[in-house]
C-alpha cells in the first residue's frame, strides 16, 4: 500500500478542489435516503481496519429528513401540481381492540383529472414511506404526469409517525420511548391505506373505482406487500426499486456494497482501486502524530476530527448515495448533481497530476457529492446517527435488513453483519428487540419463485441495475402479470421521477412499459367487472330463493 | 291463528314425547357452534310479536364450549388418532412492539405418517376455531385419514384465547376485561398459525415443506383468509362451510334463516307451517293467566319460564342447530342424533294425532334434538347468554355478521338486524365498540369474483345446501384454482368429518375431488420448486458477480 500512501497536508491537494471549498453548506448533512442499518463490526477472525477506533458504524436513513428540520418549504417541485392536503383519523392498532388515542394521517389529493365514479375513473395512490410526503410526492412526478391520462385521481398518504402524521399529538410525544413508538411498523401503515382508501371510495360513491398503487424504496416495498396482502383494495402495484428480499439470507448481505463497487469499477478502474486502497490510508493517516488534526485539515471539515471512522462513514455515505442517485441527467434528489455522478467523481480521482495522495483524490471525488455547487467552506460531518428517528425504530423491530462487505468483489473494507451487536444496540438506543424473522413471515420473501408464481398478480418491479438496492429486489419475471422491469443505466426509482428532457431512450421506454401494464390491469379489471356484475345478480337470486 | 290455537294442559299432549321426557342431561345445554349475533329487534314499522316481552334474543355462540364446562373429557373420537399435544410461545400482538406477556399456544401434532423433511412430505394444517381444538381434532376426521396416503404431517393448533391457549396465564386473567381481550383477533390468530408453522419447519428443516391449510366454519373462514393472506405459507386450503360473505350488506342477512326455513319445508310444507304458526301461539299462550306456567310444564322445562322469549329461543336453536347438522347419518357433532334428523322432527311434529296443538306438536319436534337419546327427565335453558365468551367478544369487535329474518321465506318471527342497538349491547357488555367494516377492509369480501378472479389461487369452498352458512359461503367457481364444490345434500362441514359407512354417494365423490385437486396444487408446487430451485441459482450468480 506504500505506493498509495502520499499524504500531504492538504494545502497541497489536488488544485481544483481548493477552489470549490468556499462555503459552508447546511445541505452537506445528507438528506439520507433509505438507506440501511450498517455495523463496522470486527469479527475476532477479520481482518477489519477500523476496530481499534470503535466497533460500529451508525444506521444512517432518511428518518432524520421526516422532522423536515432541513426543510423549511415546500418542495420547490411540488408547485407544479395541484392537490388539496388533507387529514383523515385512524387508529393507533388496527390489529387489536386496545383503547388507544386515534392519530391524524395527512394525505394530498387531486381529483382534478379524475374522470368520476360513475366511469370508473381509477385512483393511483402514492404509498407513502419514511418521510415527509410532500418530499415524495414532489419526487414522484410520474404519478402526477400520467394520471390525466388515465383520468385518474392522484392520493399521496402520508406513512404514520412521519412528516405531519404523527401520533400522540406531536413527533415529541410519537417518539417519546418504545411504548409510544410501538406502533410504527408496515403493517399498520398498510392498514392505514387500507383504511383510508376504503373510506374515500364510499364518500365517493367509488367503490367499483380501481385502485393502482405506487411506491418507491421503502414505499415501492409497501406498494408489493399491499397488492400481495390487500389485493381487493388494489388491482396492481408499481414498486420501483423494492428490495423486499433484503432479509434474513435471501440475498448476499454484501450485494449493496457489491454494486455501488462495481458502478465505480464500470466508470474507471483506477477510481475503485483509489478509493478501494483510500481506507488504509486514512487508518495510517488517522495514527500519526497530529493525523486527524491533519485530516480534518486536508478534508476541509468544520469540527476536528474524533477518530479516521468518522471521516469513513462520510466517504462511505458519498458513495453509496451516488450509486442510488447515478442519474443519468442532472438532479436534486438528495444533493445537486451533475449527471451520471459517478462518471464526474472518477474524473476528479483519476484526473489529478501524477504525485496527489490518495486521500487528496477522494477527498476531490467526494466533493462532486457534498459541494458540487462550490458553495461549502467547510464540512460537517453528521454526527447524531443514533437519533430517535422513524427509520432507525424500523429498522430496529422488523426491518432488519443485513449488510455486509466483503473485499472480493468491494471497494469498501470489509465486515459482516453481526445480529447480536445489532440487537444491543437496538437495545441501548430505543429498548427493543428486533425480529429479524416476521418479515419473511408476514409478507413472504423466501423462494418468492415458487410462491408467486401460482399466487398473486399485477406487480411491477423495476429497477435500475446501478442502484445498489436492485440487488435485493425481484429482478426477474415472476409470472406473466408479475413481471421484473430492468434497466441496466437505471438508478434508484428513476422511474418515478418526473419526466425530464434529457431522458434518456431506456427510460422513456421503461415508463412506457409501465404504461401499458397498467392500461392492461385496469381494461381486465373493466371486463372482470362486466362480467361480475352479471354473475352477481345470478348469486343474488340464489340467496333469496333459498 | 285460531284454528292452530289449542293448547292443552301438557299432560294431554301427544303421546311419544312424555315417554321419551325421563331424565335430566346436562348435554341439553346445547354444545353451540358457531351461531350468530342474533337480535330479535322491534323496528317502529315491525309487526315483531316479541315486543312486549325483550327487545333482544342473546348471541349464541360456541363461545361456552370452549371453557370445557361441559366436557370433562377427551373427545372419545380422538382415541383414534395418535398425536402430540404441545405448546408454542406466542407474542400477544404480532402487529406492534407493545412489551406484553407471550402466551403459551397448544398444538396437536402428528408426524406418524410424514415424508420427512427431504422427500418434501406435505404438513397438514388445521386452522384451530373458537373452541378446544381438542373438540375439532375430533370432528375432523377426514384430515386424519387422508394424511397418511399423502405422507402428510398433521398440525392442529388452537385459536388463543380458547381451550388451553390462554394469554395472561389463564381464562379468567384472558377474559377479565376489554383490555385483556383485545387480541383476541382473527388476524392475530392467523399470524399465530404463520408463525408456528414456519417455526416448526425451520426447526425439521422442512423449509421447502408445502402446507396445506383447513378448516370448518370459522376455521373455514381462517383457512381461506389465510391462504389469501399468507400465501407464501401455505399453498392451497380446504375452506369448509366457511361464510366469509356474511358481512356488512354482501349477502341479504335474511340468508341464514331462510336456508333453515327451506330445510323444513323441503321434508314437509306443514311441518314448516306449523312451526311458522307456533311462534304466535307462543305469545298468545304465554299472554294467557297462569300461561308461562302452562308452557314450563308443556314444555317439561326445569324451573319456571320467565317469559315466552326464553322459549322462543330454545326453539330456534333447536331448528338452526338441526339445520347444520342434518347429516344423512347418525351423528353426535352437536348432540346425539338420527340421520336427517330434521326429517325426524317433521315427522314428529306431523305424526302427532289430529287435535294435537301447534305447541304439543313443536316440544314434540325439538325433542328429536334435544332429547333424541330419551334420557332428559326436564329441560334447561339456556341462562346465560351473555357471558363473557370468546366468541361473544369476537361477534362484538370485528365479526360483526348481520343477522334477520324476514316473513317472505321464512318460518321464523320477522325481525331485522339494528347495529345501533348491538352496539349498544356490545358496550353493555364488553365495553368495546365493534368495527363492522373492518373485515372487508382487511379480508375483503365485497365484489369477490372480480378480486380474486386475476388474483390468488388453490382455494377450495366447500358448502352443503342443506347448511345454512352455506349462503354465506363462496358457491360459484371463481377461476380454475379458486373453486366451489358444492352438495345439495351437504350440511355444516360434512365433509371434514370421518368417513363412515353410510356416507352417501355425493359425499364421497366430494371428498374425492377435494383429495385430488389437493394432489394437483401438490404436484404444482413439486413442479414449480423444480423449475424455481435452478433459477434461484442463476440469481444467486447475479447477486454476487455485480
Amino acid at each position: 500500500m506504500g505506493t498509495y500512501l502520499n499524504i500531504n497536508n492538504g494545502e497541497e491537494s489536488c488544485p481544483k478542489t481548493t477552489e470549490q471549498a468556499k462555503k459552508m453548506a447546511k445541505h452537506a448533512i445528507a438528506v439520507l435516503l433509505f438507506s440501511t442499518v450498517l455495523f463496522i463490526l470486527a469479527p475476532e477472525s477479520s481482518s477489519f481496519p477500523f476496530q481499534s477506533v470503535s466497533s460500529r458504524r451508525a444506521p444512517k436513513f432518511l428518518g432524520r429528513f421526516s422532522t423536515s428540520k432541513h426543510r423549511n418549504q415546500r418542495p420547490k417541485q411540488l408547485l407544479r401540481y395541484r392537490y388539496e392536503t388533507r387529514y383523515f383519523e385512524q387508529r393507533l392498532d388496527h390489529f387489536s381492540f386496545s383503547e388507544l388515542p386515534t392519530f391524524n394521517q395527512r394525505y394530498l389529493i387531486s381529483s382534478e383529472h379524475w374522470a368520476g365514479a360513475d366511469r370508473l375513473g381509477p385512483i393511483f395512490l402514492y404509498c407513502g414511506n419514511e418521510g415527509d410526503i410532500e418530499w415524495f410526492a414532489a419526487n414522484t412526478g410520474f404519478v402526477w404526469e400520467i394520471a390525466p391520462s388515465f383520468g385518474a385521481m392522484v392520493v399521496f398518504p402520508e406513512h404514520r409517525y412521519y412528516g405531519n402524521s404523527m401520533p400522540f399529538g406531536s413527533r415529541e410525544e410519537a417518539y417519546k420511548d418504545a411504548a409510544s413508538l410501538s406502533y410504527l411498523t408496515a403493517e399498520q401503515a398498510l392498514a392505514d391505506f387500507a383504511v383510508l382508501i376504503t373510506n374515500l371510495k364510499r364518500n365517493l360513491s367509488a367503490e367499483a373505482c380501481p385502485v393502482i398503487l405506487f411506491g418507491g424504496s421503502y414505499g415501492g416495498m409497501l406498494a408489493a406487500w399491499m397488492r400481495l396482502k390487500y389485493p381487493h383494495i388494489a388491482i396492481g402495484a408499481l414498486a420501483s426499486s423494492a428490495p423486499i428480499l433484503q432479509f434474513e439470507d435471501i440475498v448476499p448481505p454484501e450485494t449493496f456494497y457489491n454494486i455501488v463497487s462495481s458502478d465505480f469499477k464500470r466508470e474507471s478502474a483506477s477510481c475503485f482501486n483509489t478509493i478501494k486502497a483510500s481506507w488504509n490510508a486514512l487508518i495510517s493517516e488517522g495514527q500519526k502524530e497530529n493525523g486527524l488534526s491533519q485530516l480534518t485539515r486536508m478534508f476541509r471539515l468544520c469540527r476536528e476530527l474524533k477518530n479516521t471512522e468518522e471521516l469513513a462513514n462520510w466517504l462511505d455515505s458519498a458513495y453509496s448515495f451516488l450509486a442510488m442517485v447515478d442519474y443519468p441527467y442532472p438532479s436534486e434528489f438528495l444533493m445537486p448533481l451533475p449527471g451520471y455522478p459517478i462518471r464526474e467523481v472518477c474524473r476528479k480521482i483519476d484526473g489529478c497530476p501524477d504525485g496527489t495522495s490518495i486521500l487528496e483524490r477522494v477527498f476531490e471525488g467526494v466533493g462532486v457529492y457534498y459541494n458540487y455547487t462550490g458553495e461549502v467552506d467547510c464540512f460537517e460531518l453528521d454526527d447524531d446517527p443514533h437519533g430517535m428517528d422513524g427509520w432507525n425504530w424500523q429498522a430496529c423491530t422488523e426491518m432488519v435488513m443485513p449488510m455486509s462487505s466483503s473485499p472480493d468483489a468491494s471497494m469498501f473494507p470489509a465486515y459482516d453483519f453481526n445480529f447480536s451487536a445489532f440487537q444491543e444496540e437496538c437495545w441501548t438506543n430505543f429498548k427493543v428487540n428486533p425480529r429479524p424473522r416476521w418479515i419473511t413471515t408476514e409478507f413472504g420473501g423466501k423462494d418468492i419463485m415458487t410462491n408467486l408464481k401460482t399466487f398473486g398478480s399485477n406487480i411491477i418491479f423495476s429497477n435500475g441495475f446501478l442502484d445498489p438496492w436492485s440487488g435485493y429486489s425481484v429482478t426477474q419475471n415472476v409470472s406473466d402479470s408479475i413481471v421484473a422491469l430492468n434497466t441496466q443505466e437505471g438508478a434508484h426509482h428513476i422511474d418515478l421521477r418526473a419526466a425530464t428532457a434529457q431522458d434518456p431512450n431506456w427510460l422513456v421506454e421503461q415508463r412506457a412499459t409501465e404504461i401499458k401494464l397498467i392500461k392492461k390491469w385496469l381494461s381486465d379489471y373493466y371486463q372482470a367487472k362486466g362480467a361480475t356484475l352479471r354473475s352477481n345478480v345470478e348469486t343474488g337470486d340464489r340467496a333469496t330463493s333459498m
